[in-house]
């Protein structure tokens, strides 16, 4: 199998991405610790270019495509967060993009993916397979695939979040007792613990999923991968891959202590909180450990948390009936 | 006339609210400076205790009321920011707080000036005079006042906001031609006018209001206080003091170049790209400055600028209608 990234191919992503990715800032909520009774510091990804963590893997793995190559181009498959950071990276990087998204992702994320300059390909998320799509594009073209998450380069990028949480933290003088991410393909969470293990060697790791579509609380609970077996939808668009990759899941496993989930209904209240109290656009797939902590499930009263809310990305519509709790 | 506060006194503020008040970043964001042309900063204050700079000049000035007068607490008359500012910071310091409000405030504002604790009395904003209602309530039970803007501390306070843009700055190299705020009496531009112009001499200061409640722009042109002359509403609801206050004034007809302004309807838009673009909740007053930079208002084409996001109280009923843009 292929290695998974080290904290040096971390500290070299940062380097690549210093001057194009937004360094992110910590936050905290005097509300936020009020309610939980927890010490709880925010890492606003959805402040991030494209508005999601996604930017960081796809630029640190298309900084990494040869010259010789860059003129073929770069093809994803995504949902929409993935899509549009490996679209304004190419964009950055002066190559075409192609993107395979699902017909059903946020008319956002599909108009924002444009507006990068990338070409958008539409499929059926629950008849076609889109890593096929892509492929086929990428025999035909010579483009190099952007894989969205089980991918060296990609992990590194993610695991720059955890590298300036760390930083942040150390720097502010405190220890964390829990860093929670969401988990789709395991990409994000597999970077913060490479990134994070060896600073906080005592810190817990947690996975966080809707409900439903908790394949890596299962995987973590089994120590093997399982696949989701949910048919249907969430709101979390961001956060629907069935099973965890093979090399993030390689390093979840050994790091990652457990995975906890959060319903819909109880995530539409996460994305409310953080509109009246935090003053953050987070999307339903970016809050789930936020509402999984205001919801007491990673038993963190009187400890210290960070989290991260990893994107921003979602349709009008969605957020003004969510923030309205109908 | 009482003296305007001082960089001493605004260095003073900044040590009183270090342990209470959040230091805000400072934001950039790709997609802003490519639209803009200009180099922009964003002091993101909706990421304030309580949603809003207000905080910073009201907890200034409740710290210094003397121990012998605490028991008796303190008023305050506002339309939703400084209640809730005044709310806040009384809870953290033991005191009780009654909040004179208009019965029109949004209802996100007085829902959480109660919820610091705060006896909120309301009245007609269009026949009622707030002043008097709360001076009243000042001599009935022996409260200390705790004014909007007109006042030295409160002024100090606010200035912490230009005191951290400068420190900013300053650590990333830059130096900004334009720096830019809400005003409605005045206190938040007079608090960054002392803080920078000391710091950037060569900066442009320009106050930012809604259309037709342009007093600091009518003000700043006739060199002189002058009241604006709109009767009717507008949804920047923080922006609708109707005259400069004297010491603001004092300081602003001094250091501050101009005043540009933006129709409700262009705020909205503000909103909307704030929404889609920042991933920030900005409310319509605190997203006045944005969108005179957005309107070209500002000549800020190749320049540096920083701007501050205020404030970000805003009832989900409205903030849904302007994102969704209707």
């Amino acid at each position: 199998m292929i290695q998974p990234p080290t904290i040096a191919d971390i500290d070299a992503a940062a380097k690549v991405l210093a001057p194009y990715a937004v360094r992110t800032p910590l936050l905290t909520s005097p509300a936020l610790d009020t309610l939980t009774g927890a010490r709880v510091f925010l890492k606003a990804e959805v402040l991030q270019r494209t508005g999601s963590f996604k930017f960081r893997g796809a630029f640190n793995k298309i900084s990494s495509i040869p010259e010789n190559r860059r003129a073929s181009g770069v093809v994803a498959f995504s949902s929409g967060n993935h899509a549009q950071g490996v679209a304004a990276a190419a964009q950055i990087l002066k190559m075409p993009a192609v993107i395979v998204m699902p017909e059903d992702a946020p008319a956002l994320k599909i108009a924002r993916t444009k507006a990068y300059g990338a070409e958008v390909v539409l499929y059926d998320r629950y008849k076609e397979d889109r890593e096929a799509i892509a492929r086929d594009i990428q025999n035909k073209r010579g483009a190099t695939l952007v894989p969205p998450f089980d991918d060296p380069k990609i992990i590194a990028g993610q695991g720059t979040v955890g590298r300036e949480i760390a930083e942040d933290m150390i720097a502010l003088g405190v220890t964390p007792d829990i860093i929670s991410s969401p988990a789709s393909g395991g990409g994000l969470m597999a970077g913060i613990a490479i990134a994070t293990r060896a600073r906080f060697p005592n810190v817990t790791l947690m996975t966080a999923e809707p409900d439903g579509f908790d394949d890596h609380a299962r995987s973590l609970a089994a120590g093997k991968r399982e696949p989701h077996t949910h048919k249907g939808k969430t709101i979390c668009d961001a956060l629907m891959a069935t099973i965890p990759g093979e090399i993030t899941f390689a390093v979840n496993s050994k790091l990652v202590a457990r995975g906890v989930t959060a319903t819909d209904a109880e995530v539409g209240k996460a994305v409310a909180f953080a509109f009246n109290e935090l003053k953050l656009v987070v999307e339903p797939g970016g809050a789930v450990p936020l509402e999984a902590l205001m919801q007491g499930r990673m038993d963190a009263k009187g400890k210290t948390v960070a989290i991260v809310l990893s994107g921003g990305n979602v349709d009008a519509d969605l957020f003004a009936r969510l923030i309205q709790g109908s």
